[in-house]
């Protein structure tokens, strides 16, 4: 396939997540993760390894808020065959809107490789800037 | 070139970013980015676009710290023929070892893009957890 065609199924697949996230389903976030995933997070740890520890970073993150919004604003990818890395404005904030809860454009940036023949995200980078 | 080969040439291009940091060398920080470059960094910006807001993100850097340690702790590298990702667990500290000084943990995720047959910086991540 083409670095186009596999630009345009990797899209799919961060957008998938996260839509994932916004229906606060843990099982659809994880669809696509390799076992061994290093996560850096907006929050503490400063760094997750493995699956179960990123499974975990979702439990903190949705037993602090709901979001209602949980967007891509911009995303590049940079495709090629087996390795793709892509980089994100996002913004995340709470349904409500009350003044209370998260309101937040945060950067991410995700690693993936095909492992057999499947594309799997292999590392995330999630932050703001701190002040 | 295999994909083994290409991450020891992608290690040697972090590595000698590192060291220009050290050298407070700008245009040897500058050396293997492209001109398109995307940057998220620890401080604000959210983001900085292009080489010329990467390069002040620097000048930033050196009018408040001397740094005598910037040293990659551990580095991961995902490699195919053209794309490639890395990311590390990274130290930053003042020669001084005074308290003012800053003594940072960091967390950097860097995307590679073979461009004209030479490897080109894409995109930095460099972050710390939010309090």
């Amino acid at each position: 396939m083409s670095e186009n065609t596999e630009a345009i199924l990797i899209r799919q697949i961060i957008e998938n997540w996260a839509a994932a996230v916004r229906n606060r389903d843990v099982e659809a976030i994880l669809a696509n993760h390799a076992k061994d995933i290093v996560m850096y997070d907006v929050p503490k740890p400063f760094q997750s390894i493995g699956i179960n520890a990123y499974r975990k970073t979702w439990d903190t993150f949705f037993a602090y808020t709901k979001p209602g919004v949980f967007d891509i604003q911009e995303l590049q990818v940079v495709a090629d065959e087996n390795v793709v890395f892509c980089f994100a404005t996002m913004k995340c904030a709470d349904k409500s809107g009350t003044t209370d809860y998260i309101d937040l454009d945060f950067r991410l940036t995700t690693g993936l490789k095909k492992i057999n023949g499947q594309w799997t995200i292999v590392h995330e980078h999630h932050s703001i800037p701190s002040e």
